[in-house]
């Protein structure tokens, strides 16, 4: 009988974490079909990336990082892995030369997921990925989502190389697919400079607002919160490593200096007004050019703070 | 006649700091037996360490990093090296693979020391070192200190794989024996996620308390420091350099995203209200996960910092 | 005619930024002879380093970082490279063991370029290399500049090793020389520990103003730019990397702990009251201890915010 | 029905070797209690270690790199997963801190998987768990087994600081205990510098031979093959990665120049006459020191080859 | 007039070796239309990749490693750079997102290189670019042409992930589309392991000869080019660095331990009976992997080998 | 008396390897003034580097590599700090920018070591630190020495950027100021590429002889042995890190591929009928570069086959 399978972490004190096949969060390896709350996946694919390739390799370095993850929250008091059963339920399929077929393979396990009722976090991968991630949610949900959307670039740039999908593009796309609502969005970290004052304009037209890390610096969280009114339409978090600055992230593949420090990811994770979380994603940690995995260690964090806003 | 010895460190204008046989800051080497002020001890023992070994290398890379040190202290306006004679007396012998072997010679080295009447600041090894030392200071001050205890983790934590003494033990254990006075001590820079609320039970018994990064970005320092009322007990600290965030000290052996940086580790030092500092140590440095000897040159600070808080 | 050649950067979006061979900013070569505004020049020269040497390779690494240098300022609403036609005039040449043959061919290719009367901003090399340029400044703008000087150190240090010329003792020989005017100039970024207190002297006789980065940190910036009551003499900015913590530029030579953020050197830059831009330089680039191009995307970003401060 | 189970590798060809959680060659995981032919398992302890520790980290990196594992020996054209059936067993639990109760988890696990007929081959961890390792496939096979040792250290050195058993003394306690026959066993990869003379001591009273460097490249391999009189005694390999040279093996704890290549190695792998192979070992791989995982690359390939010579 | 033009590299003993904008050798950068013998060409594209991607930095890289290139060839007694103009024409432009569009633009970009009867050099990326180069060959020599290939692997591996064109299946391709002539190439520094046995069967099939490493090392390699009887076909050579073995060239995407040495690939380059040699590749250089870039100066030392061959 | 004085390194079994201030080999440290037989000494200086500096940093770290360092010789048969007395005797003073400022000291240094009949064997720095050693010794020994050079450079080559003194001009000073006998000396591992034809006409002229890589391979090394006829001059050994391959000495200013296995240069090492052996010198390790300490470890190695060859 499945019910009866733990769903806690390997214990550290029993087992020392550098021990251990690797999971996220040293979580037991469960199948789609199991009974759970919440799964996590890797989706290993960078194929849509503009300039440092190597994100393909994130799921397998944030699964070793999350060894030293933990279930207690010091802030909001939960311990989140008995609040919820979680589980990892490995790395969805991709073909690293093949953005069409890659995307195909994402939207169809993501809806597997979806259609058991389960919550699902993933870990990129460029963020081309969200994408196809952002369509099979919007299948299940039936309405467009809230995006929460940590990045230093808006991701609303145009085609590029003749190319109009790439992970740059991916916000653009949510957005004139219908699969977000941008009124209801926001993003935040981002930070110029820009190719041009025109990739402001898709954001204008759209009503997509942003906070700038200057607009967090010189204004008070508290006064920007209150201006968010948001419904209760299901949310989603998509997290860039590279709205954090590269002090904090070097292992990211488009790296841009004046960033956020991972303190204040975790306030604003922890004080944003959400409801109704259905899933997110950490995308674009490059391993190959982190340091001493604090790149990866920042996304296994990122991943810990959204699974303590579940409801 | 011993009293002729220059302790001041090798001048940078006269001998290129690259140069030169590596010590502490520079400073001459010194027989324990010799008439000086401060000892500054290296302690390579990393046998207590749950996840990332190799602080037994940080006495010398922090020796070498050191090299960069200077004496004037800006805003304390004092020249630490004319002030008080210092030296270094080398590595203190330990016993890689076994911890109860080093912790003896580790306490009865730091005797010996003490019974000169010198004061004593170690770099460590891994935070188990800390727990012999204090025996050593309480020997010698036959009450029980003040501790402040700058870390991520509040190493009050229980026995690992039934090993009652490890890296994340040694606040119990000092306030267990009776070294340290909990009520009288502060924990600096601790943040979550911890491995279950009951983690914080030991703390609450013995009202140790502690300034969490959130409490420290807040709130004001000064308020926090209104709040503390301390008596003239010897005070000592230890200062794990995981307490920094690990964009500032990615070499460590169990780093915790969202932490302090060296600036606010050094307003802290320089403001918090210490009185007859006795001794310190800096511990958790890892130079095989460090980047280019930043972890090292914010070891070789804290050192001068704390010097320049002795009276 | 020259004034038919586009001075745009290569695009990304039609060329890869991986792609190319690498000019500042994917800025096209140039003679200086060519008609345009602004030359980037890289100044390979370390030979006047104390500590680690390996600044000699920062023009090529910011060359290749700069790759993801975009022209348009989010804050200032500008389009850099639309504004002013800027281009890359290569190397100055230099003789990496010869300080003062390499003085005199700085001084010359820097007068050579001014004569133009294009502005010239100079990526180093170490700190040594800003005496020269300031002398053909001073020659070609006949009266002392004002000098914005970011750094860690004072850099008025004395002779060394018998030595009166080292990249610690330029901006003393500034002053001496009458390159520039001390009460107009500003030190940003000084910090503790200074060799000794007499260090201070210097600064102290020539009233140069400097803010620390205690200063900054616990004064308002608007404050203390209030009491800037600067005339509009020709400005010069010199930028060593090394004001800004370890954490966010690892890659130079004389690193300090408790330095400034990149955020916070952005905010300098964009709100002090400069007029009159000239010229600048960034310097202290140490591509061999460099993370991932941190260091080098940093040093990319100073000279784009210097750029947007031309008038 | 465990017999249906299958028990090849996950093929890159449809899955890419970058996705997926890590086992050894992408081999399924499973309990020691189900049917198969080899198990392969993490035995991550360093704490035997007199030098640089991290061999703990050992097991997650060479499963890392085992993803580059194939199955088809080109020169012993055999598909070594279609002959044999092959799991990852994971880790063997250990205590990081405590050899004695280290050893003890060791002898008990191997045991255990010895108990079901299969043969084990080990990922360590230092040199210090051969020795549990062979206890159990003492007591198991019931006579003194043939140790082909691969070493650039003898490993029967003496004591050091008091403590009989570490990582440098393997091979005398072996002996001792009679847990191998030392005449019929063969140490591959010595050189020196030895501390003294005496360090031959050991050998020669016990007639364990050795093969250094110098022996292998000066003579040729059939003439030193011919000398080997081996009886059909259980046979086991320690591979200790610094047999290599530092440059075919930079990750490990206590490197010694001018060793052996990966293709000696692998030629020395493939033409001893081994045979009854009942199990072996790859040790001292420290991932904190490796290269672009060339280290574990070459524990892998040593893997790969001691199963091809599976009767 | 063009024919003025200067083809020779710049000179280290006039600028260090350090400075001034990075091009292969130190040469002048060229128009495809001037007139020069031989056009070095980077192709940064890697989006053929089946593990780590990242050799689209190579270009640039390579280039900054061959500033320490010289002319003049010990053995061969020639100045290559004397004896034939050569110039640097940039990066091909591709599509790092999609494959098809990339070999569309390198054939192209290729056959007006050709078109000019320069030879053509190019440095890649991922092995996937040589199929297009071999067809801009083929259409210009008319004929299919002897291909020798280094590698480690065989590249004649069948379709992964439904996709027939990837980074080890270019070889098979170049036989099915008839531009090279199977049984006059040569296959250089196979190893294994395969996948399977069957994976020799195209190579069998075609009687595509290779030359293992075990080959080379157990053979003389006197005896081995003896039995090549090659006519006067125009000759193309493809490096892939990774037939090196990872000690040498750690910097590559599949790294296969066990391989040649550089100095084993420079004598073969200079032994083998190559004639009308027309072009060349080096590729698989992945610089986020490599350290202190000696896998780019192998890259180099090839490149430079190759040209020493032209007639 | 100082004759007590031990001059036998820390043990390793008593004090572990990785603790205790670092000397040369666990030397104790010393006065030139005492009593022993050989002196170790740094000479930190890399002014005279035409491409990546740091050697400077080199003593430091062979320092700290040569913990593992080890007393017996394997092959030799001797123990060599119990067969001579030898000591650190620190850094030699020298000025990081100023070239003729250091050789001065250095000169001075040296001479007042061989006047106490000591010999002497330094770690630089780069190799223009050979020519005031030179200096020194023929000023002591009074004739032209036999110099042994290993490297991959002639360091014969003229004067660049107008600066007849450079590291790698030594060779040709030393021979023009009749400081070694060109026909009784060796080169060692030299290989191409050169600049020109006209980079070997300065040997042809003095008949010194060199072995290149290629003639040390393919040709027998004791037939190569048989061709030298040396008298008993006085023998000086300078081996430069870049005769080793980049894959053994990646941590080198000017790296050659294609050189020479640690391995090659021990045999040579111990085979060359040496006699008179009064000093050497291990150059160009530059740490900065260095991997894992790969590169320090070759030189300590050095020095200790060096120390070997002492009659």
């Amino acid at each position: 009988m499945k019910s009866k399978k733990s769903f806690l972490p390997l214990s550290g004190r029993e087992f020392p974490r550098f021990s251990a096949i690797k999971t996220f969060f040293r979580l037991p390896q469960a199948q789609v079909s199991e009974n759970f709350d919440v799964a996590l996946m890797g989706i290993p694919f960078d194929g849509g990336t503009s300039y440092r390739p190597g994100a393909r390799f994130a799921p397998s370095q944030v699964r070793e990082a999350s060894s030293l993850g933990r279930s207690f929250h010091l802030e909001q008091n939960i311990s989140i892995f008995e609040k919820f059963s979680c589980a990892d339920i490995g790395d969805c399929s991709v073909v690293p030369i093949d953005l069409a077929k890659s995307y195909q393979k994402i939207e169809k396990t993501a809806g597997q997921v979806l259609e058991t009722k389960k919550k699902l976090f993933s870990c990129g991968g460029d963020h081309s990925i969200t994408l196809p991630l952002l369509r099979a949610f919007k299948k299940k949900y039936k309405k467009p989502l809230r995006l929460i959307h940590f990045d230093a670039h808006l991701d609303t740039y145009p085609a590029a190389w003749d190319c109009e999908y790439h992970h740059g593009a991916f916000a653009r796309h949510a957005i004139d697919e219908g699969l977000i609502d941008s009124k209801s969005s926001l993003q935040i970290g981002i930070r110029g400079p820009l190719a041009a004052a025109s990739d402001l304009s898709f954001s204008k037209k759209h009503q997509l607002p942003f906070w700038s890390v200057h607009d967090l610096r010189s204004k008070n969280l508290k006064d920007l919160l209150k201006k968010l009114k948001w419904d209760d339409r299901p949310t989603y978090i998509t997290f860039d490593v590279d709205c954090l600055d590269p002090a904090f992230a070097p292992g990211t593949g488009t790296p841009v200096v004046g960033g956020l420090t991972t303190y204040e990811t975790q306030r604003i994770l922890q004080t944003l007004p959400i409801k109704n979380l259905v899933g997110g994603d950490v995308v674009e940690v490059c391993p190959a050019y982190d340091v001493s995995q604090i790149t990866s260690l920042a996304a296994v964090d990122v991943l810990f703070q959204m699974l303590c806003r579940l409801d």
